[in-house]
């Protein structure tokens, strides 16, 4: 069966936020829609955030989604809606699982030292990002000031962020909760996470050179993480899952999936218009299944609403890197000015993705 | 005038959680008193968390503080009640701001290198930790799993820690949020800051050891972080107001407070009944304005419910010193073992702020 929707989000049509189900260019409400049917899933659906329904689980999951593909019913256009950010952020964590991207970024900024950190083929690299700054595609980006060491100088000074960058990421929700002390399997992906989404994780470079050793970044990244507005749900996307690349040295047990899969997402990256960038998800190193039991592993619980991004996306090739840092070598003219649009396109099976956009504001 | 109360809290008596004030032995069921009393603040104290009242600001905070300190009513027993988590925990940060520590964890983690990096001077060093595990004194905590090289190995494995450490800091909590877009000055802690807390940030320093490179700590924390179940409000410790250590270099302008204050605040470390050191906050390089005021200098926003820990406190003198990796500078001998209770506990101004313990559970 075909899923006929683009995802799960949250609008106002200036009645008040509501969740809804993307179709074509227009919007369903569900809400009212679900609670005629009589289904079960109908009350969770009638809140102004998707944390509700993505709690129920998976068996819920599907049945609303079935539901959904045999539904013939009138939308609301999607020019008379505002998207809103479609659920409540809980904890934010970014990794660093591109293999390619981590060999380019060492290359970059640690020439004389191996691109590699000894652990990063033994774990998926990771660490907290700010949840309270996660915002919708198309939220304006203001371009944030910092200490940073400017070139020429020997000190730092504080002011604009003079190397403003996007990081083309995909975005994983955690539906079903887990207890604190109870990891999660990597076998148990699909019955904790709920869908996806695309992510676009602004950096300022030097803010973040300055700042990350040895506490990692904080001030570079903190300041906005723009997300889509539409949930694609993993059940959409189960004829896109891929093998992924080989793992040498073997994970350790509980990253040791019985059938490991990664996902063929095709994105793109696009600047002022112009496409410079079509990174593969499908050469991600470590998969979203081992990320998650990764981050449980230590017994940190999960909630509703975790959002976990994959870490840049870069193939291995030059025309898919995911970075402007990338892109450019390092060069200070490659990062981004005022008034630039950023967009991040994705599709996959059959599945458009959305996009998440924002436009650089400078002061 | 001198406060009669220890702070405000989350209670159940078997009858629902409610916001508590505490008195001696005692608990105030704060909401039905403030109703009777007329207070405009009674609709936000009858929540179930401390947010709402906190979201009020200051004039609220100073008015229901006025009005309790002329309040005689009956309290609950202590020993009649569970205490819960108090607020509802929006993100998480932890500094890194006392010169000490800082300079002991880097001779013995970096001892070929300079103690401080370049920047700890011109900031105050932070990172988001995990919010959703933030846990109320009490909790027992399960000795942490993850991937780290034992003695004598030379690739990691996954098991047990071995190095389970414990860090004595100070937590404060935001009440009143911030736009996106609008860093909050130095000069306006006191009317963002609701109150302070007593903060365990548990540590696997095997785990930590292995991960942090170049993304900083993750696993190694993230398991379980600790805080006293009363948050004193501030304006109950302004007679503990100090001037801080002297700063060299001078803080940027933005860091720069217009009178800076720390806190003259005792702890105190406790494991098994012994207090093994007594940590002064008032040493602490950067203040609490400070650090709040460059969490917020990129334009990040700050949520009622966001909690900002100090970092570890650590005096100039060893029994001052607030982590086993300082005290046993490195041993594996000094970590904690299974069924170790720790407790740390402070005072300042004649205020009692209470204490967070916890118990090691081994597998």
């Amino acid at each position: 069966m075909k899923s006929t929707h683009l995802g799960y989000g949250v609008f106002d049509d200036g009645r008040g936020a509501r969740v809804g189900v993307r179709r074509g260019d227009g919007v369903l409400d569900v809400a009212p829609l679900a609670a005629d049917a009589g289904l079960a899933e109908a009350e969770a659906l009638a809140a102004d955030t998707l944390n509700p329904f993505m709690a129920l689980g998976r068996a819920s999951w599907l049945r609303v989604g079935d539901w959904l593909a045999g539904l013939d019913a009138p939308t609301i256009p999607l020019d008379e809606v505002r998207l809103l950010l479609p659920f409540a952020v809980a904890d934010y964590v970014d990794f660093y699982s591109s293999l390619h991207h981590a060999e380019n970024v060492g290359r970059i900024l640690r020439p004389d030292a191996e691109p590699l950190v000894p652990s990063w083929r033994h774990l998926p690299a990771g660490y907290h990002g700010r949840s309270g700054t996660v915002v919708v595609s198309g939220t304006p980006i203001s371009r944030p000031h910092g200490q940073r060491v400017v070139a020429g100088e020997s000190t730092p000074s504080f002011g604009p962020t003079l190397r403003l960058d996007v990081e083309v990421e995909v975005g994983f929700v955690v539906g079903v909760p887990s207890a604190l002390g109870a990891p999660i399997p990597v076998d148990a992906f699909a019955d904790h996470v709920f869908g996806l989404c695309l992510v676009n994780d602004w950096s300022a470079r030097d803010i973040q050179a300055f700042e990350y050793v040895p506490l990692g970044p904080f001030l570079g990244k903190s300041f906005a993480t723009s997300i889509s507005p539409w949930i694609i749900p993993l059940h959409a996307l189960d004829a896109a899952r891929v093998p992924p690349p080989p793992q040498d040295p073997p994970p350790a047990e509980h990253l040791r999936a019985a059938e490991p899969w990664g996902y063929d997402l095709h994105l793109e990256l696009d600047i002022n218009g112009t496409v410079v960038s079509r990174p593969p998800f499908s050469s991600m190193y470590w998969t979203p299944a081992q990320q998650l039991a990764h981050l449980t592993s230590n017994g940190a619980s999960a909630r509703t609403g975790d959002l976990y991004a994959s870490g840049t996306v870069s193939g291995p090739q030059r025309e898919q890197w995911g970075s402007l840092l990338e892109l450019g070598q390092g060069d200070a003219a490659a990062f981004l000015a005022d008034g630039d649009v950023v967009a991040i396109r994705g599709s996959g099976a059959g599945q458009d993705l959305g996009e998440v956009t924002g436009r650089i504001v400078g002061d």
